[in-house]
């Protein structure tokens, strides 16, 4: 039995609670928040649940073997290092850590530790991506062309970090899931509208040895919500639509075929147009399956898909988007 | 009445004659093409239509006061450049010039001759463009933040340009249109799938001193077809999606309001959400309106929407492109 | 305070409990399951609830004011009965009885004793309906033509009632909200697949003395989930989709205007095309409406939405369409 | 070689002529109309064909093989009766003629003289339909359940005809193509709003002795264009929307097997969720097919799939459905 505690009773606490309570082989044991009144309604809704404010009691607590924490940004390397250091497993909210250096120091800690670390990259865990990860290794889509994802909606803005890191976020873990090969070069454009200073508004291009190439757009001042990724290929083209009610994933049987050159003015192509194929998606909810997997790799010393090695490549990503940012776009090797 | 030739019957070429055909004032008067078997249809179609395959015999024609140039873009130049030697008004198929040197070099020549030089930006015509300027004119949007355009599709692979001289030139122009400002930098990253060495995936961000963002994406290589803009103001949000049957403009009473700093941790803006509107498009062909402002700004002597200056913004924007892309993202200054 | 029992803790039963602990003026203070199991679920998630498998306890019970019955249709009628008997308030989930005379009776018994009788017709109450009633209140569509409503999808079939009693039921609430009159007869028509005995596709048609009609298609057996209301007028017309996360509401300026008959072979009519409007919708909880709804006519004495005699009149349409069924779509008056 | 002469060129006539000149072993030779102007249109366009307002000189023209008739549905029954007696191959635009005993008439007719009568019922030939058709005969959708089709849109109202011989004639000529077996009850419901006495408002039922259920729903009073067909049958469901630019077809693996009946109150059906698959469609245009059948069966002395007997089991439908609506919905036996 794996004893549990959630750090943070805020947005996303209350899932990890729920998705750890139905989890095999879990004692869901402890909700530790800084804010009574929000252990308080904690308490409301599990009333089975032991609640403290003192972060120090989980940690002495040697009965708890790991600690899944769901607070902001900035506080992640604190508190996972402490966790770290007192031999528990740790679960952090994406993304790892608020820079490059934190996230590196807390993956060296847990190797030498020889505990689980694993970062909550969701989306990896999700039907949809399990399903395109299942055909790119089989190689249906044959050599992969490019990743285009459009993330916008209105709000919600976060306080202590933009656009990128809040919603790329999804898509460079997706990336590193999917992807054999690492992205090379990191080029961004962001603005900040409606004046706090951080971007709200943001273009994201990762560039590929193998030529193959990743665009992310981020807006929280869309009037739409869309949540949009192609996948193209030379064999096969993916079109995954998270806002569709069913049918998420579509795989199109469509491409271009080089035609050999004759002539400069004759076409040089020619054009695949087959059938388009939606495959049912495992429904389970992918946090579900996340904190299954934490405890699996726990239990019998395994890497996470999401471990803290994933987490580090996404916050390195996303440090060379904001250097990239501040120079109007330059690419920055990563 | 102004007696116009059209100089290339391939694709574009059947359409500027049959609109010329449809314009008042219009005398519809040769077909120029160097291959024979184009012109065969064109008589087929038109069967009164005069037709040569010999340019210089439009040039010499005193009687024809027009030329329309629907030829590939290398050809525009010395075609272009030729008639307005002759004194004739030029009409170009988009994009004016391969180089911002050759279109300088047209404007300047026309200028100095005192003849109309339009470029056939036809997406300013369109009863949504229209539309989206007379808001946008009205001050229904508030200050502007962004412009994001999604021009993607499987082929048409051009021979003589890449996927951004195909279809950013659309949006760079639409820009040109509906901006009071013009671009301060072009960062844009592309790559060529399919080996013949043109890009057909590309990005390309605008950014402008007033914090305004344009971005487009183009590819050539998508399973889909998708034509949508969204247009972002600090009072309404555009979208605009070309693939609608109807209803392809839609307003959304939508945004963000600064909410007064107290806290770092507390929310800083409130979201508005309110209706939303899908006025009502004038269906009237962008071609036909586009002839007949040709034949209106020769006659009076009046510069149409798309000139030569608009035509010449839209190609240094190109060029700039080209340029970024060659060196990573790197942003351009134009 | 108005202390309120819940009787069924099945599908239902939890969205009223949650509702009423919402609610203001209201104690939650009941819930009667005759299933011990469902009890305990109902116990795990409010555990301050007080539960019982006797509804006598209920009855019994003066300090309980009103009961909620959320139980299979066919006891609707025995425990609304048995609950105004002992002068409690009744809310009914939908339909309100299983046969007419059953729903007269119940109307006929809480009028006699001066109770509440309100049937759960919950959309009547949400957000899209109530902007339609408010439109067609102020006479912004004109005369209207015809109600076209497609409530599909795939399952889940019931045990005890039929498709038309399941889904229809939904329309004709709404209808008699919206209209002022009522229809003349019904026609019907349904058949049953898949060899239980109770029709899971069905069409049913009612017709005004006015010349309006209205249409309904239900389907237990379709591949795709469609929820789309059309409402046509004179002046506008109505696409109400309940599938669409966003402007679910479209009005449309559109219409036909009768043209001066010339010629019998000339065009009699003209079309006009005009804007389309989603007007933002309250996105409140149509549920938690109706609770406070309830408890506002039982504290005034006043007349809820969905009061007995609506209850009746969708009780008597059901019957009429199931009479018209067995007659292969023969016009039943009602 | 074929000699076509096409009588009335409005709406559909020139569709005729284009694709009749593009058919191999046809010669288009003759256009018919009463109306000079019309002939002057068809002039115009298609300088090289002949032009008379006068049917006598084509059925004289011994060197005319075959008309093609596109006049008003109620001179259908004259021209087609006097071409065949004066032996020329007749094609009839839907519906073949305004009573079945006139169209009864015409096949009889057409069979004594061995000559070819087919119907153009257009829709039997598109790429959708003849996939649909390919399916339902190789029993993938396993028993056929339900037809419901929606052709709804603004306008064009008809002159000579209500919406039912408008727009249902496609779907009762589809159900011909695609069921084996024929309805034996037909029942509809109808209402004229906007005043010309001809319905433009239609539901249409068609039950079949299999239980196979059909159902048709046609509004000229819309406000938005619907073509949607779902075809439900025990293994797979079909979806088919006209409108969609691409993917009209989507094949659901989806349906509903029956679970051994244990007890009245448990569930008796399990639901099967399985992949969607849009299968590539042929894009060739149906016209273009038809017209080539047409000649294929004069030529080989074969039956085109939408021959005189086809479009006559459509006609005696049409007008079953309009007395049924004359009875306010009773059942009509065919």
């Amino acid at each position: 039995m794996i004893r549990v505690a959630v750090i943070g009773y805020g947005y996303w606490g209350p899932n990890l609670i729920r998705n750890f309570t139905g989890t095999q082989g879990v004692d869901m044991a402890v909700c530790c928040d800084l804010k009574p009144e929000s252990l308080t309604g904690a308490k409301a809704r599990h009333p089975w649940l032991r609640v403290t404010t003192d972060y120090n009691e989980v940690l002495k607590d040697k009965t708890i073997d790991a600690v899944a924490i769901a607070t902001p940004l900035r506080t992640h390397y604190q508190l996972a290092k402490q966790a770290l250091e007192h031999d528990k497993h740790v679960l952090v909210e994406k993304p790892l850590a608020a820079t490059s250096l934190e996230a590196d120091s807390l993956v060296t800690l847990a190797a030498k530790r020889g505990l689980t670390l694993m970062v909550d990259h969701t989306f990896v865990y999700c039907g949809a991506v399990r399903k395109i990860k299942e055909l790119v290794a089989k190689g249906d889509l044959g050599a992969l062309y490019y990743y285009d994802s459009v993330r916008i909606n209105l709000g919600l803005f976060q306080l202590d970090c933009n656009v990128i890191w809040d919603l790329a976020c999804h898509d460079i873990a997706i990336l590193a899931h999917l992807m054999e090969e690492e992205p090379v070069s990191v080029s961004a454009n962001g603005v900040c509208h409606v004046g706090n200073g951080i971007e709200n508004v943001a273009y994201l291009t990762l560039r590929f040895a193998s030529g193959f190439i990743a665009h992310i757009h981020n807006n929280w001042l869309a009037p739409v919500k869309l949540r949009t990724i192609l996948l193209g290929g030379e064999r096969k083209m993916i079109v995954y639509d998270d806002m569709e009610p069913s049918e998420k994933v579509k795989v199109f049987d469509r491409g271009v075929n080089v035609v050999t050159k004759e002539d400069l003015h004759r076409a040089l192509v020619s054009y695949r147009l087959g059938d388009m194929w939606a495959p049912r998606l495992d429904p389970t909810e992918a946090l579900s399956l996340l904190c299954k997997d934490f405890v699996k790799c726990i239990t019998y010393q395994e890497r996470p898909i999401s471990d803290g090695a994933m987490g580090l490549r996404v916050v390195k990503v996303l440090e060379a988007a904001d250097l990239s940012m501040k120079q109007d776009g330059k690419g920055i090797m990563v």
